[in-house]
């Protein structure tokens, strides 16, 4: 722990996963004092008609 | 928010996705308050082997 | 299952969540042909300094 | 309920899968006294590269 | 990881979750090959009222 | 979306969470071009007797 679980419809590179990793990681040593070591994070990447706004599919828009 | 998560054994069709999350969402505008816009839904459709009731995956029944 | 994670931040008064529930139980089991008993609904409720919108938590808005 | 959520990096197998719901529906009913029929387990597969610890993809190790 | 995520309605004795999160550590440990320190788990106790089997708060049962 | 949410054993000051919440939702705005209001971040604070790691309650540690 910390446990982050990051969900987003669409993908991501690998790059983009790495960064995101790697600075989440930093912010949680930096201000919560969590050894990097210490910190798990995932990704859950939806199709865009798994994920409505509003009431309506994101690939509706 | 809210931020509402659904999770089903199976798969549903893209239209009966986009009915719950329509229902859902007037569901939370009338009872909860909540503007429309501000309501996020995601479905995960899992393979029924990744689901267990009673100790049996779901492949099994 | 389905099995459906409501997440909001402040609470709801139990006449609220019983009525969110019974509606989407419903809504699961016309559209999705789930029988009502499959369903279970969880409900959190977070504190508002626990949720951020655009990177401010929400008791500072 | 109980609702159990199992995430790991990779993959298992199907035998895995069911030997592990069945073994944790057996813990919860001798220890949390819930009768077989109420526990619901999921398990979520993820990608290596959909995991990070330590602030590194664990497609990285 | 894994990461495990134990979500029931009512509370556990802490001598109850020690029990559970030994036991499924070492039913990890032994059928998915996860050494035992890899393993998180974490219990969410939830009130009566906010959980919902067939369109009913517990709390109504 | 995304959506965050971040699980720790123990509590956060409201200055972390801020900070936190602020940096997280500028990575992604930088990394993976999600306009900075599409962020929501969640905070789940759970007691120490409800984190195992390596089938030991954190309160034991």
């Amino acid at each position: 722990m910390p446990y982050v679980n990051i969900r987003i419809a669409g993908s991501l590179s690998r790059e983009q996963k790495a960064k995101i990793a790697a600075e989440i990681t930093d912010t949680l040593e930096r201000i919560a004092y969590k050894p990097k070591s210490y910190t798990h994070i995932t990704f859950d990447e939806l199709p865009d008609e798994n994920w409505a706004i509003a009431g309506q599919l994101l690939d509706e828009e």
